[in-house]
């Protein structure tokens, strides 16, 4: 894989960005990161993206090494280095770890920072995301945010890595879960948005508070289409008119079926396929962007 | 820190006992392990902790890339190289990285797996582990039963991390959860254990099922101390006559403090006093032993 990495405060290759079998973030799933796209070399709300990532370090007490220009700096190096036009750009803060033994006082652990840039990824693959996929509706459920507050991007997620096998195993592209209380939640990096009576619905809580879902807000109150943030049943997901994903790994993505039942008469529906198109036009504009070239040359030469 | 491992098919420094940034069981928190612990050279159940590994893995459909008795030659010789008396021996098995797309279909992964020894480990330090250390009842819930399966021992576990920071900054030891009904759970890598008119309780669900807890049972049995595997509230817990954790690192530790409420008159209680002693002093005849030596002699010179 083409791409390049930060990692242990200098630019290495992928294959060198490598965590130790010791950090506490690989051993409890103690890991936040946040992920931002490039597309025609413009970073997709930067800063949306770095203050998240920002909030999941403050919530899990983690500190991150670099200040926000630091890091806006490296990202903006890794993707000129990288020569991407389009990517998939990562930021990574393990807990690290613990200083003298082995794991007995995780206040003792450093936090290790890792960023790289990699070409843009499509989930489902680049003709899926347009023409739209499918999902297994889990019957795995979702970690309760009563034990991980899901507005902390992070790693432990091993409930969805197994609803997504089951999803692949059954001819589906990806798998949604409901949470303790029986409503929707998400996927593996993305949010699920249902179309009913010409509104959007998506979930409030028990959810991560996705960038390209509030992407897609502001394109349905630019557009005057209503939407509500509230507890989106699964038989409502199921019997809606449209469903669709918003990913920064893929956009806004149509469900044309959840396991055996088909929505919208499987093809992407009129709402859906509006927000995509104007998501997309707008991307190629530099809508909510930052140029790739800006941050190469705020570059101060700092040692890195 | 000292020790040694085996990575990549090979014997490396702990240094190069490395995961992928890429590798989706840090990504998704889809690792699973296992702990075994050599005292004056002796893997204590060593088969018990295979077993456990082999049916974690299964339950979470990855393939280890060795077999049993391969896996037995390694540990051995890791513990023979670094020339420890008494270690800490971990086997991990992790998801590995999506050949070809990033993480679009997870079963074109392939695990990987590392394995290490180093001194061995006692959770609240030696004196602690003898002494007695202090809990924290945690208000986080532990992930339900429900989203993962305890018994499948894991690394999706910042539900733990974070109450166990919370229990060192208010200067417990540990942290103890309960889970979504209420009862006492468990804390990262221990079982809890109270006494109360002179009988053992443990919890039956939703907890991995130690093979120190198993140990410590089988103990009770052999000293005619009844046992209760069932739910235990957090109430019945706080006011039992003793508390202890069992644990591979640090084998059957008193509790003498939940938050502000002592236990046991802040004393170590005569039953956990006698299952100790019998635990150590049973360890040091070689009970459930496999030698290192044995294993090292086994060693067939296969290419690794």
């Amino acid at each position: 894989m083409k791409g390049a990495a930060h990692a242990g405060g200098r630019y290495v290759a992928l294959d060198d960005a490598v965590v130790s079998t010791f950090d506490l973030g690989l051993v409890n799933g103690d890991t936040v990161y946040d992920v931002v796209s490039v597309h025609r070399r413009y970073f997709f709300k930067l800063d949306a993206h770095l203050d998240r990532f920002e909030r999941s370090a403050a919530a899990w007490r983690m500190t991150i090494p670099y200040r926000r220009d630091e890091i806006r700096e490296i990202l903006g190096e890794l993707v000129d280095r990288a020569g991407f036009e389009d990517a998939y750009v990562k930021v990574q803060l393990t807990r690290g770890r613990a200083r003298g033994d082995f794991w007995r006082d995780l206040r003792r652990a450093e936090q290790e920072f890792i960023a790289f840039a990699i070409p843009y990824i499509w989930l489902w693959g680049k003709a899926k995301a347009f023409e739209g996929g499918s999902l297994h509706l889990s019957r795995i459920e979702r970690i309760s945010a009563a034990a991980i507050d899901p507005t902390v991007k992070n790693y432990c997620r091993a409930d969805m890595a197994q609803a997504q096998l089951d999803a692949l195993e059954r001819g589906c592209d990806d798998a949604v879960l409901l949470g303790p209380d029986g409503n929707v939640t998400e996927g593996i990096g993305w949010n699920v948005l249902a179309v009913r009576d010409g509104s959007v619905i998506t979930a409030r809580d028990n959810v991560l508070t996705g960038v390209t879902r509030e992407a897609v807000l502001e394109l349905c109150a630019a557009e005057g289409i209503p939407y509500q943030l509230r507890a989106l049943s699964p038989e409502e997901m199921i019997s809606a008119d449209e469903v669709f994903v918003s990913s920064t790994a893929g956009g806004v993505m149509p469900v044309l079926r959840i396991d055996d039942a088909t929505i919208g008469g499987g093809y992407a529906g009129a709402i859906t396929k509006r927000i995509q198109e104007l998501y997309w036009a707008k991307r190629a504009e530099g809508w909510h962007g930052t140029p790739v070239d800006e941050l190469v040359k705020a570059r101060g030469g700092a040692t890195r």
